[in-house]
């Protein structure tokens, strides 16, 4: 009981800590007159989108809580849980957007002053998202333990607080993906390529729809994407772990006792909490920094979070089950995963940034034009993949040779550990980015806008790193639920072989799953920013005096397009991924499910991490030339590193992060289900 | 024995078709002396590239060959199979080619004629292509079981057939397509693009390149790549079914004896020869056809030969084993693989032909430039993989079913069977194509191009159906090895289970090897045309009165570009392919080893039948809007599809292809190393 209060203290420190964070922001001066009015427009529209998109999300709760509960071998309490999942998930994206809409305006107000002042509001906001999600997190969790640890059930209900939580967050990253990348697109192919006038230019009818979409898209869809993954790895280690404790199909325990296998990652996750509090704290740079020195700052505090949180999962371990055995063994499996996320991370950096030798020469073939450039990008990406995979396979290897399959499984909540201070540098990239907005329409001087630019990439850059970061843990998180659920479905040894044609089926199956998923999404937006670039078009049209800036566009009938549109093409991608395991299950058998969830996650890391990485380079090239390489701003290179982004930005914006969401609420449903599916053999 | 002599007597006939066709072709008028001309000019470009190619090819064959014969448990008769199967696949690519490049000259010459005229002797070129390879196969395989059937190590030795065959396959695949596409991406670039000069144009110093790479890459290439398959699948089969025979991991018998195992495929096969050939002689038309009915030409002659096959599949079967139990049975299977192929290709001309709604929406998202366009081709190609994955997996559980696993290796003999007609529709393209640059070259009046054009897009559509099928064939041709592999390497059913992290990595490795392979041949076609592209742009610059017409291009500065540039660049890919299921043996071991096939056939699948649709909807949404859409020629929408046209191009035709190859390349290395990995558990 007692690690679980001390998990429970650390979650509440965390929200302490969002809090304060909170209220310093609160406490920024708001700016000018027009600022405030360009963050009204913003923040009604985020709140609208949001308001819609939660509607529609509690009908489904309802619906599926309802089917749950109606299932014998679950029932109500699984409802419950389920339910609670879904709250702390809408929860932790709703507090963390709502802090980012103040702040946008804030941190352009301290733009005016300097450039560490604007780091200091965005950064501190963002850390309000971090420390929510993982304060939300690891509280839920705990309340869970002490609601059901004594039910015989326990078991069944634990994972239903993922399934809930994962299911909010398909929907939140994929609407607000969506809606994101289909607002940036359409305003920027209307206005930067067709008129030629700058990016968020007032005059263009999308720009606030692009203000919201960063909103909606990247603080609140992260924010439930992440919150996902931090619970989802906890719960598959916990379930595993308790599984493991009586395996029957290892043949061994592995595990010492149940209270053990609840603690331990609980623990390790409270370390990183605190580990990352402290990092956060080490983010500081003096009065006149310069851009380098920002991104130090930055990665001080990053670099600091993950040691400290090596040394508290060793504390952890040894509180728990001293250095002999299997405390050292666990404490190895955790350092794995640790240094994997750390290494995958920067790898992420050097395919995506100009630093680096890939992304050069992706902008380099923007001289033969848009075409060779985004083959050269796209083959980028499909490299990328290669330290990703190699990293992760090294992870599994080294945590199972010294704590077996829950090695794995712990691997997994070791590299999500420093979430923390991870999310914060991830959620305070789009409030500097809707801060440069509101900077370039309220006219303030040029050097404003610079101040701003610069945060913005400074947020590229370790959104890059928390990209790879986010990929490498679904892997292993993913890994570990379709670990637990082919325990959990009791899933004999002798037959899970590779002869079995419905296993082979399944994997091919599951391969096909995350392509059908990314051409559902990619066309959403595509969809949708057509329908948003017919409307800037006919507004420039339409109305008189618009392009010579005498007359206002109308930017509410953007905002209303893209809701409407991402609300309606949200669905179908996150039907599909909660239904077709179950199909899978119910048709061709528990077996071809284990094989469906194998197949997804090695086709869905894949794919991925070559959208995430694709994407990235295609921007950074663009960006690139936009320091005056290959003739700069304008030139024929810049266009097409323009198409090249366009290209890109569903791909790692919309697609790309959904994937680590769709491969992991797969294998929830199936834990899930694995009661239902246990002893069955499919109607095939 | 007697049924290898009527196997060996349909070869011999299908070879004495080939034979006639040749004479046929080579009797044509072979037109103008500008004709003769241009038409000598790729003679020359195409047979110094095969003969480099396969220079470098017999150091690799040795090389490996002697390697193969110190291996002690494979030894020099693995050797000497392996070295054959390397010679029937050079010699295929080599016959097929050679006519090619004989017939363009020929077929521009009787396009002045007719149109059907120019269909009957590039059609009838194709057929060489098609008899060789099919011809040239069953024969080689005929001679193996003569020479081997009584040696105790047959096992061992016939796979080494398929690996030699295998291994000139991929680098002919990889060697041809980077440089098709490179001539192909570069003469585009500078000519249409830059200069705004028509394709084909004679000033353009790539335009020779172009029309030698559509022989080396889409004749000799693709000849050597559909032999491997060819072989592969029925080898697949008969190691499958002899191991079946005494099966000691399976507990049962399969097939009922040896021979049978030898015998059925090889019958199969011989069956779906002759209903090839009866197909062949199907595709008539009257003098004055229409485009519409020259297609029905060609698709009464495939649907006639898979009928044909179908009832000769019966006969075999009826012959061999009865109609009871097992025959019966097997039958079935036959059908499942045959009907899945047959329907695979019609799904493919869906998704890529503008018939359709999937091309029509690509080619409409042109409107708002080559960014959307090439999201939605994509999408387009992501999504298309939905009816092969489930074709395949249909036709998996249905041959498994009927004859378990000994079913789905004869699946997918059953679809390959009717290669003879398919590859003969496949190959006529290419010599279209190049007949139809040299009517450009050679200013004959506009009607005859119109002709030519006429036939190149029949020639698409043939190849986009041809494409689809090899995807799905080489999944069933490599699972069928995979499974082959499994057996021969004694994998224990109780050990191979998914609960091992060595059965993990490996399938996240093999998933990883698609991508990786993709990006180096994409990178390979990227950076030579990178090279040719600035050739040609050089001599525009330096050759006084180059574009005025009054000055004539280097053209063999191209060729030799690309020559050198495509033989450097296929050595690695090559490379990867044959050393890394090496390497996964070795090091994680057999187990790893069946993972890492897995990932790779899952996730090659995937990207394959991807890459080759989204390229083929590109460059049909190109042709659309070429009809008059959208602006027609010289619009914006038109240069956006030129965008998506050169990203497509080294998908469809370089990368796409090659993974056919690869992902049986690499189990076929697996089925080779079995001896050797037997009862070894991996350093790791």
């Amino acid at each position: 009981m007692v690690p679980i209060i001390i998990s429970l203290i650390c979650g509440v420190v965390g929200l302490a800590l969002a809090g304060l964070m909170a209220r310093y922001v609160l406490s920024r001066d708001q700016g000018s007159e027009r600022i405030r009015e360009i963050s009204a427009a913003i923040k009604e529209g985020a709140l609208a989108f949001l308001g819609r998109e939660y509607r529609i999300l509690a009908v489904f709760v309802v619906v599926v809580a309802i089917i749950l509960g109606f299932i014998p071998m679950l029932g109500w309490w699984v409802t419950l849980s389920f339910v609670f999942g879904a709250v702390c998930s809408g929860l932790a994206g709703f507090v963390g957007m709502n802090i980012a809409i103040r702040a946008n305006s804030r941190t352009a107000a301290s733009a005016q002053k300097s450039l560490n002042e604007g780091l200091r509001v965005s950064f501190r906001a963002g850390t309000v998202m971090g420390m929510c999600v993982v304060g939300i997190g690891i509280i839920g969790l705990s309340i869970l333990y002490f609601a059901f640890h004594n039910n015989p059930d326990f078991l069944k209900i634990v994972p239903g607080f993922g399934f809930g939580a994962s299911s909010v967050a398909i929907f939140a990253r994929v609407g607000g993906g969506i809606y994101t990348k289909a607002a940036d697109t359409g305003a920027d192919i209307v206005g930067k390529v067709e008129k030629g006038i700058p990016e968020d230019d007032p005059r263009n009818a999308a720009v606030i729809a692009d203000f919201v979409g960063d909103n909606v898209g990247d603080v609140a869809g992260m924010g439930a994407d992440l919150f996902e993954s931090y619970v989802d790895s906890i719960i598959a280690t916990m379930t595993l772990g308790m599984i493991a404790v009586f395996s029957v199909t290892l043949g061994k325990s592995i595990v010492p006792d149940e209270a053990t296998a609840w603690f331990l990652p609980m623990l390790v996750a409270a370390g990183g909490i605190i580990a990352s509090i402290i990092g956060v704290f080490l983010v500081r740079v003096g009065e006149k920094a310069e851009m380098g020195a920002l991104l130090n700052a930055l990665r001080r505090g990053t670099f600091s979070a993950s040691i400290l949180t090596a040394i508290f999962s060793f504390l952890a371990v040894y509180f728990l089950c001293g250095t002999q055995g299997f405390g050292i063994n666990i404490f190895w499996a955790i350092l794995a995963g640790l240094i994997a996320g750390v290494l995958i991370g920067e790898s992420t950096n050097y395919f995506t940034s100009y630093a680096y030798k890939p992304t050069l020469n992706v902008s380099e073939s923007s001289q033969t034009g848009a075409g060779t450039l985004i083959t050269s990008g796209f083959a980028n990406g499909l490299m990328s993949t290669l330290p990703p995979v190699i990293l992760v396979v090294v992870a599994i290897l080294v945590a199972y040779h010294f704590a077996d399959i829950y090695g794995i499984a712990i691997a997994g909540v070791g590299m999500l550990s420093t979430l923390g201070i991870q999310d914060a540098t991830d959620a305070y990239g789009p409030v500097a980015d809707n801060a440069g907005g509101i900077v370039e329409m309220s006219d303030l001087p040029p050097e404003i806008r610079e101040r701003t630019d610069a945060l913005d990439s400074l947020g590229n850059t370790t959104a890059a790193t928390g990209k790879g970061f986010a990929i490498g843990a679904a892997g292993l998180t993913a890994l570990a639920l379709l670990l637990s659920y082919t325990q959990a479905v009791g899933i004999d040894i002798a037959n899970f072989n590779l002869l079995s044609p419905h296993v082979i089926s399944g994997i091919l199956l599951g391969a096909m799953m995350p392509a059908i998923f990314c051409a559902m999404t990619l066309n959403a937006v595509g969809k949708t920013s057509f329908s948003i670039i017919n409307e800037v078009r006919r507004q420039f049209r339409e109305i008189k005096g618009l392009i010579e800036g005498t007359a206002k566009p109308e930017y509410g009938k953007s905002v209303a397009i893209c809701t409407t549109a991402a609300i309606r093409q949200m669905i179908a991608p996150g039907l599909i991924t909660i239904v077709s395991p179950v199909v899978v299950g119910l048709v061709l058998g528990p077996l071809a499910l284990a094989g469906f969830l194998v197949g997804a996650i090695a086709a869905g890391f894949i794919i991925a991490v070559t959208f995430a990485n694709a994407g990235g380079s295609w921007d950074n090239a663009k960006k690139w030339i936009e320091t005056g390489a290959f003739g700069g701003k304008g030139s024929d290179a810049h266009k097409a590193s323009v198409v090249g982004d366009t290209v890109g930005d569903p791909m790692k914006d919309t697609s790309g992060p959904s994937l680590n969401i769709m491969i992991k609420l797969m294998s929830i449903v199936a834990l899930v289900l694995a009661p239902v599916l246990a002893g069955f053999t499919g109607l095939l």
